[in-house]
């Protein structure tokens, strides 16, 4: 309670309209795992507050409910829940939602992509391949086609889920690598070159 | 020359000091041929100039001298080049160099790239392949090593220059890109994995 002396300057408008601070930021890393399929997480936050005009340090859990198809980037706001200043309102807490590396998988959207390394005599010769899929388990898959660096296989969705349209999923985007060889004898490169050099070749756009 | 009443606000400080309004500014579209070895270019400019108060549209000749080395981005100014506006300084007129698309090239800083596309049975059993140099002329190279897609051959010096040292150019990086097969028969794919099956394979890393 500060009384003011009829010289003070006039300085209670700002007492009773209390700026905002910016808000208090903090990044809340999820799995792709709990970004799609959701999860409830408890975290515990300290926050400058002030009682009895003294500032201390108080600690508060905070439930956030991470929906299904959440993305990178997503802001959960709680308002009034940020530090506390003298003169200032609370701050706003805000949580930003970011993305932990996956061991198999990389987000585009709401697509997943999976690269697939193959080495060049099973790009032409054939193959068949084991895919992770996000819920743990695997999916074979085998080719007959030549397989060309850069080629996608899509399987419907194997993907993350459409925040907007509850239910649906993206689709898991197989990319193929093909690896080379380090070296081919003299034999090995006329061979291989009298077996493809009379194909038709696929251009590059 | 306006006179000045005890009563009028202050205002002969904005009247002689008068405000610079934002630049007119023009793209300047260069080769790479020009960028490389410099040149002069005439351009012809119109601005707005005032004539004893009017405001008239001039013609002007403006020559630029391009330098070896400059890049996208470059700004060259006309200080009081620009168009007039009563009651503000001539504006500065910019020119800003833009590259036009090459045939052959993209530049990357001070280097060239070059991508070359050859059939997998080239890239396999080695291949000989005529390159485009930035003076007209070409080079012919041959390798008799497994290209992979992505491979780079760096020839020195047949880059842009380097704008801070005379004399001095990037390099010239061509990139390989592979070509393949559309389709393989049977015994194409057969042969062409029996061949490649025991190599040693490059990997992503």
């Amino acid at each position: 309670m500060s009384r003011i002396s009829p010289r003070s300057p006039i300085i209670f408008s700002q007492s009773t309209l209390l700026r905002k601070p910016p808000p208090t930021e903090k990044k809340l890393e999820c799995t792709l795992e709990e970004l799609c399929y959701g999860c409830v997480k408890q975290i515990m936050t300290s926050r400058d507050v002030i009682i009895n005009g003294i500032t201390e340090q108080q600690g508060e859990m905070v439930n956030i409910t991470v929906k299904p198809g959440w993305k990178k980037g997503t802001r959960i706001t709680f308002e009034g829940k940020g530090d506390e200043r003298p003169g200032y309102q609370p701050a706003d807490l805000i949580f930003l939602i970011d993305e932990k590396p996956h061991l198999f998988f990389e987000r585009e959207d709401d697509n997943l992509v999976y690269k697939a390394e193959i080495p060049l005599a099973q790009a032409l010769g054939g193959c068949a391949i084991s895919v992770p899929l996000l819920e743990g388990e695997r999916m074979s898959l085998s080719f007959d086609i030549v397989l060309y660096p850069g080629y996608v296989k899509i399987i419907k969705g194997q993907g993350m889920p459409t925040a907007k349209e509850i239910g649906k999923r993206g689709d898991l985007r197989i990319k193929f690598l093909i690896n080379f060889p380090m070296s081919l004898s003299p034999e090995q490169r006329f061979d291989a070159s009298s077996i493809l050099k009379d194909c038709s070749y696929l251009d590059f756009l």
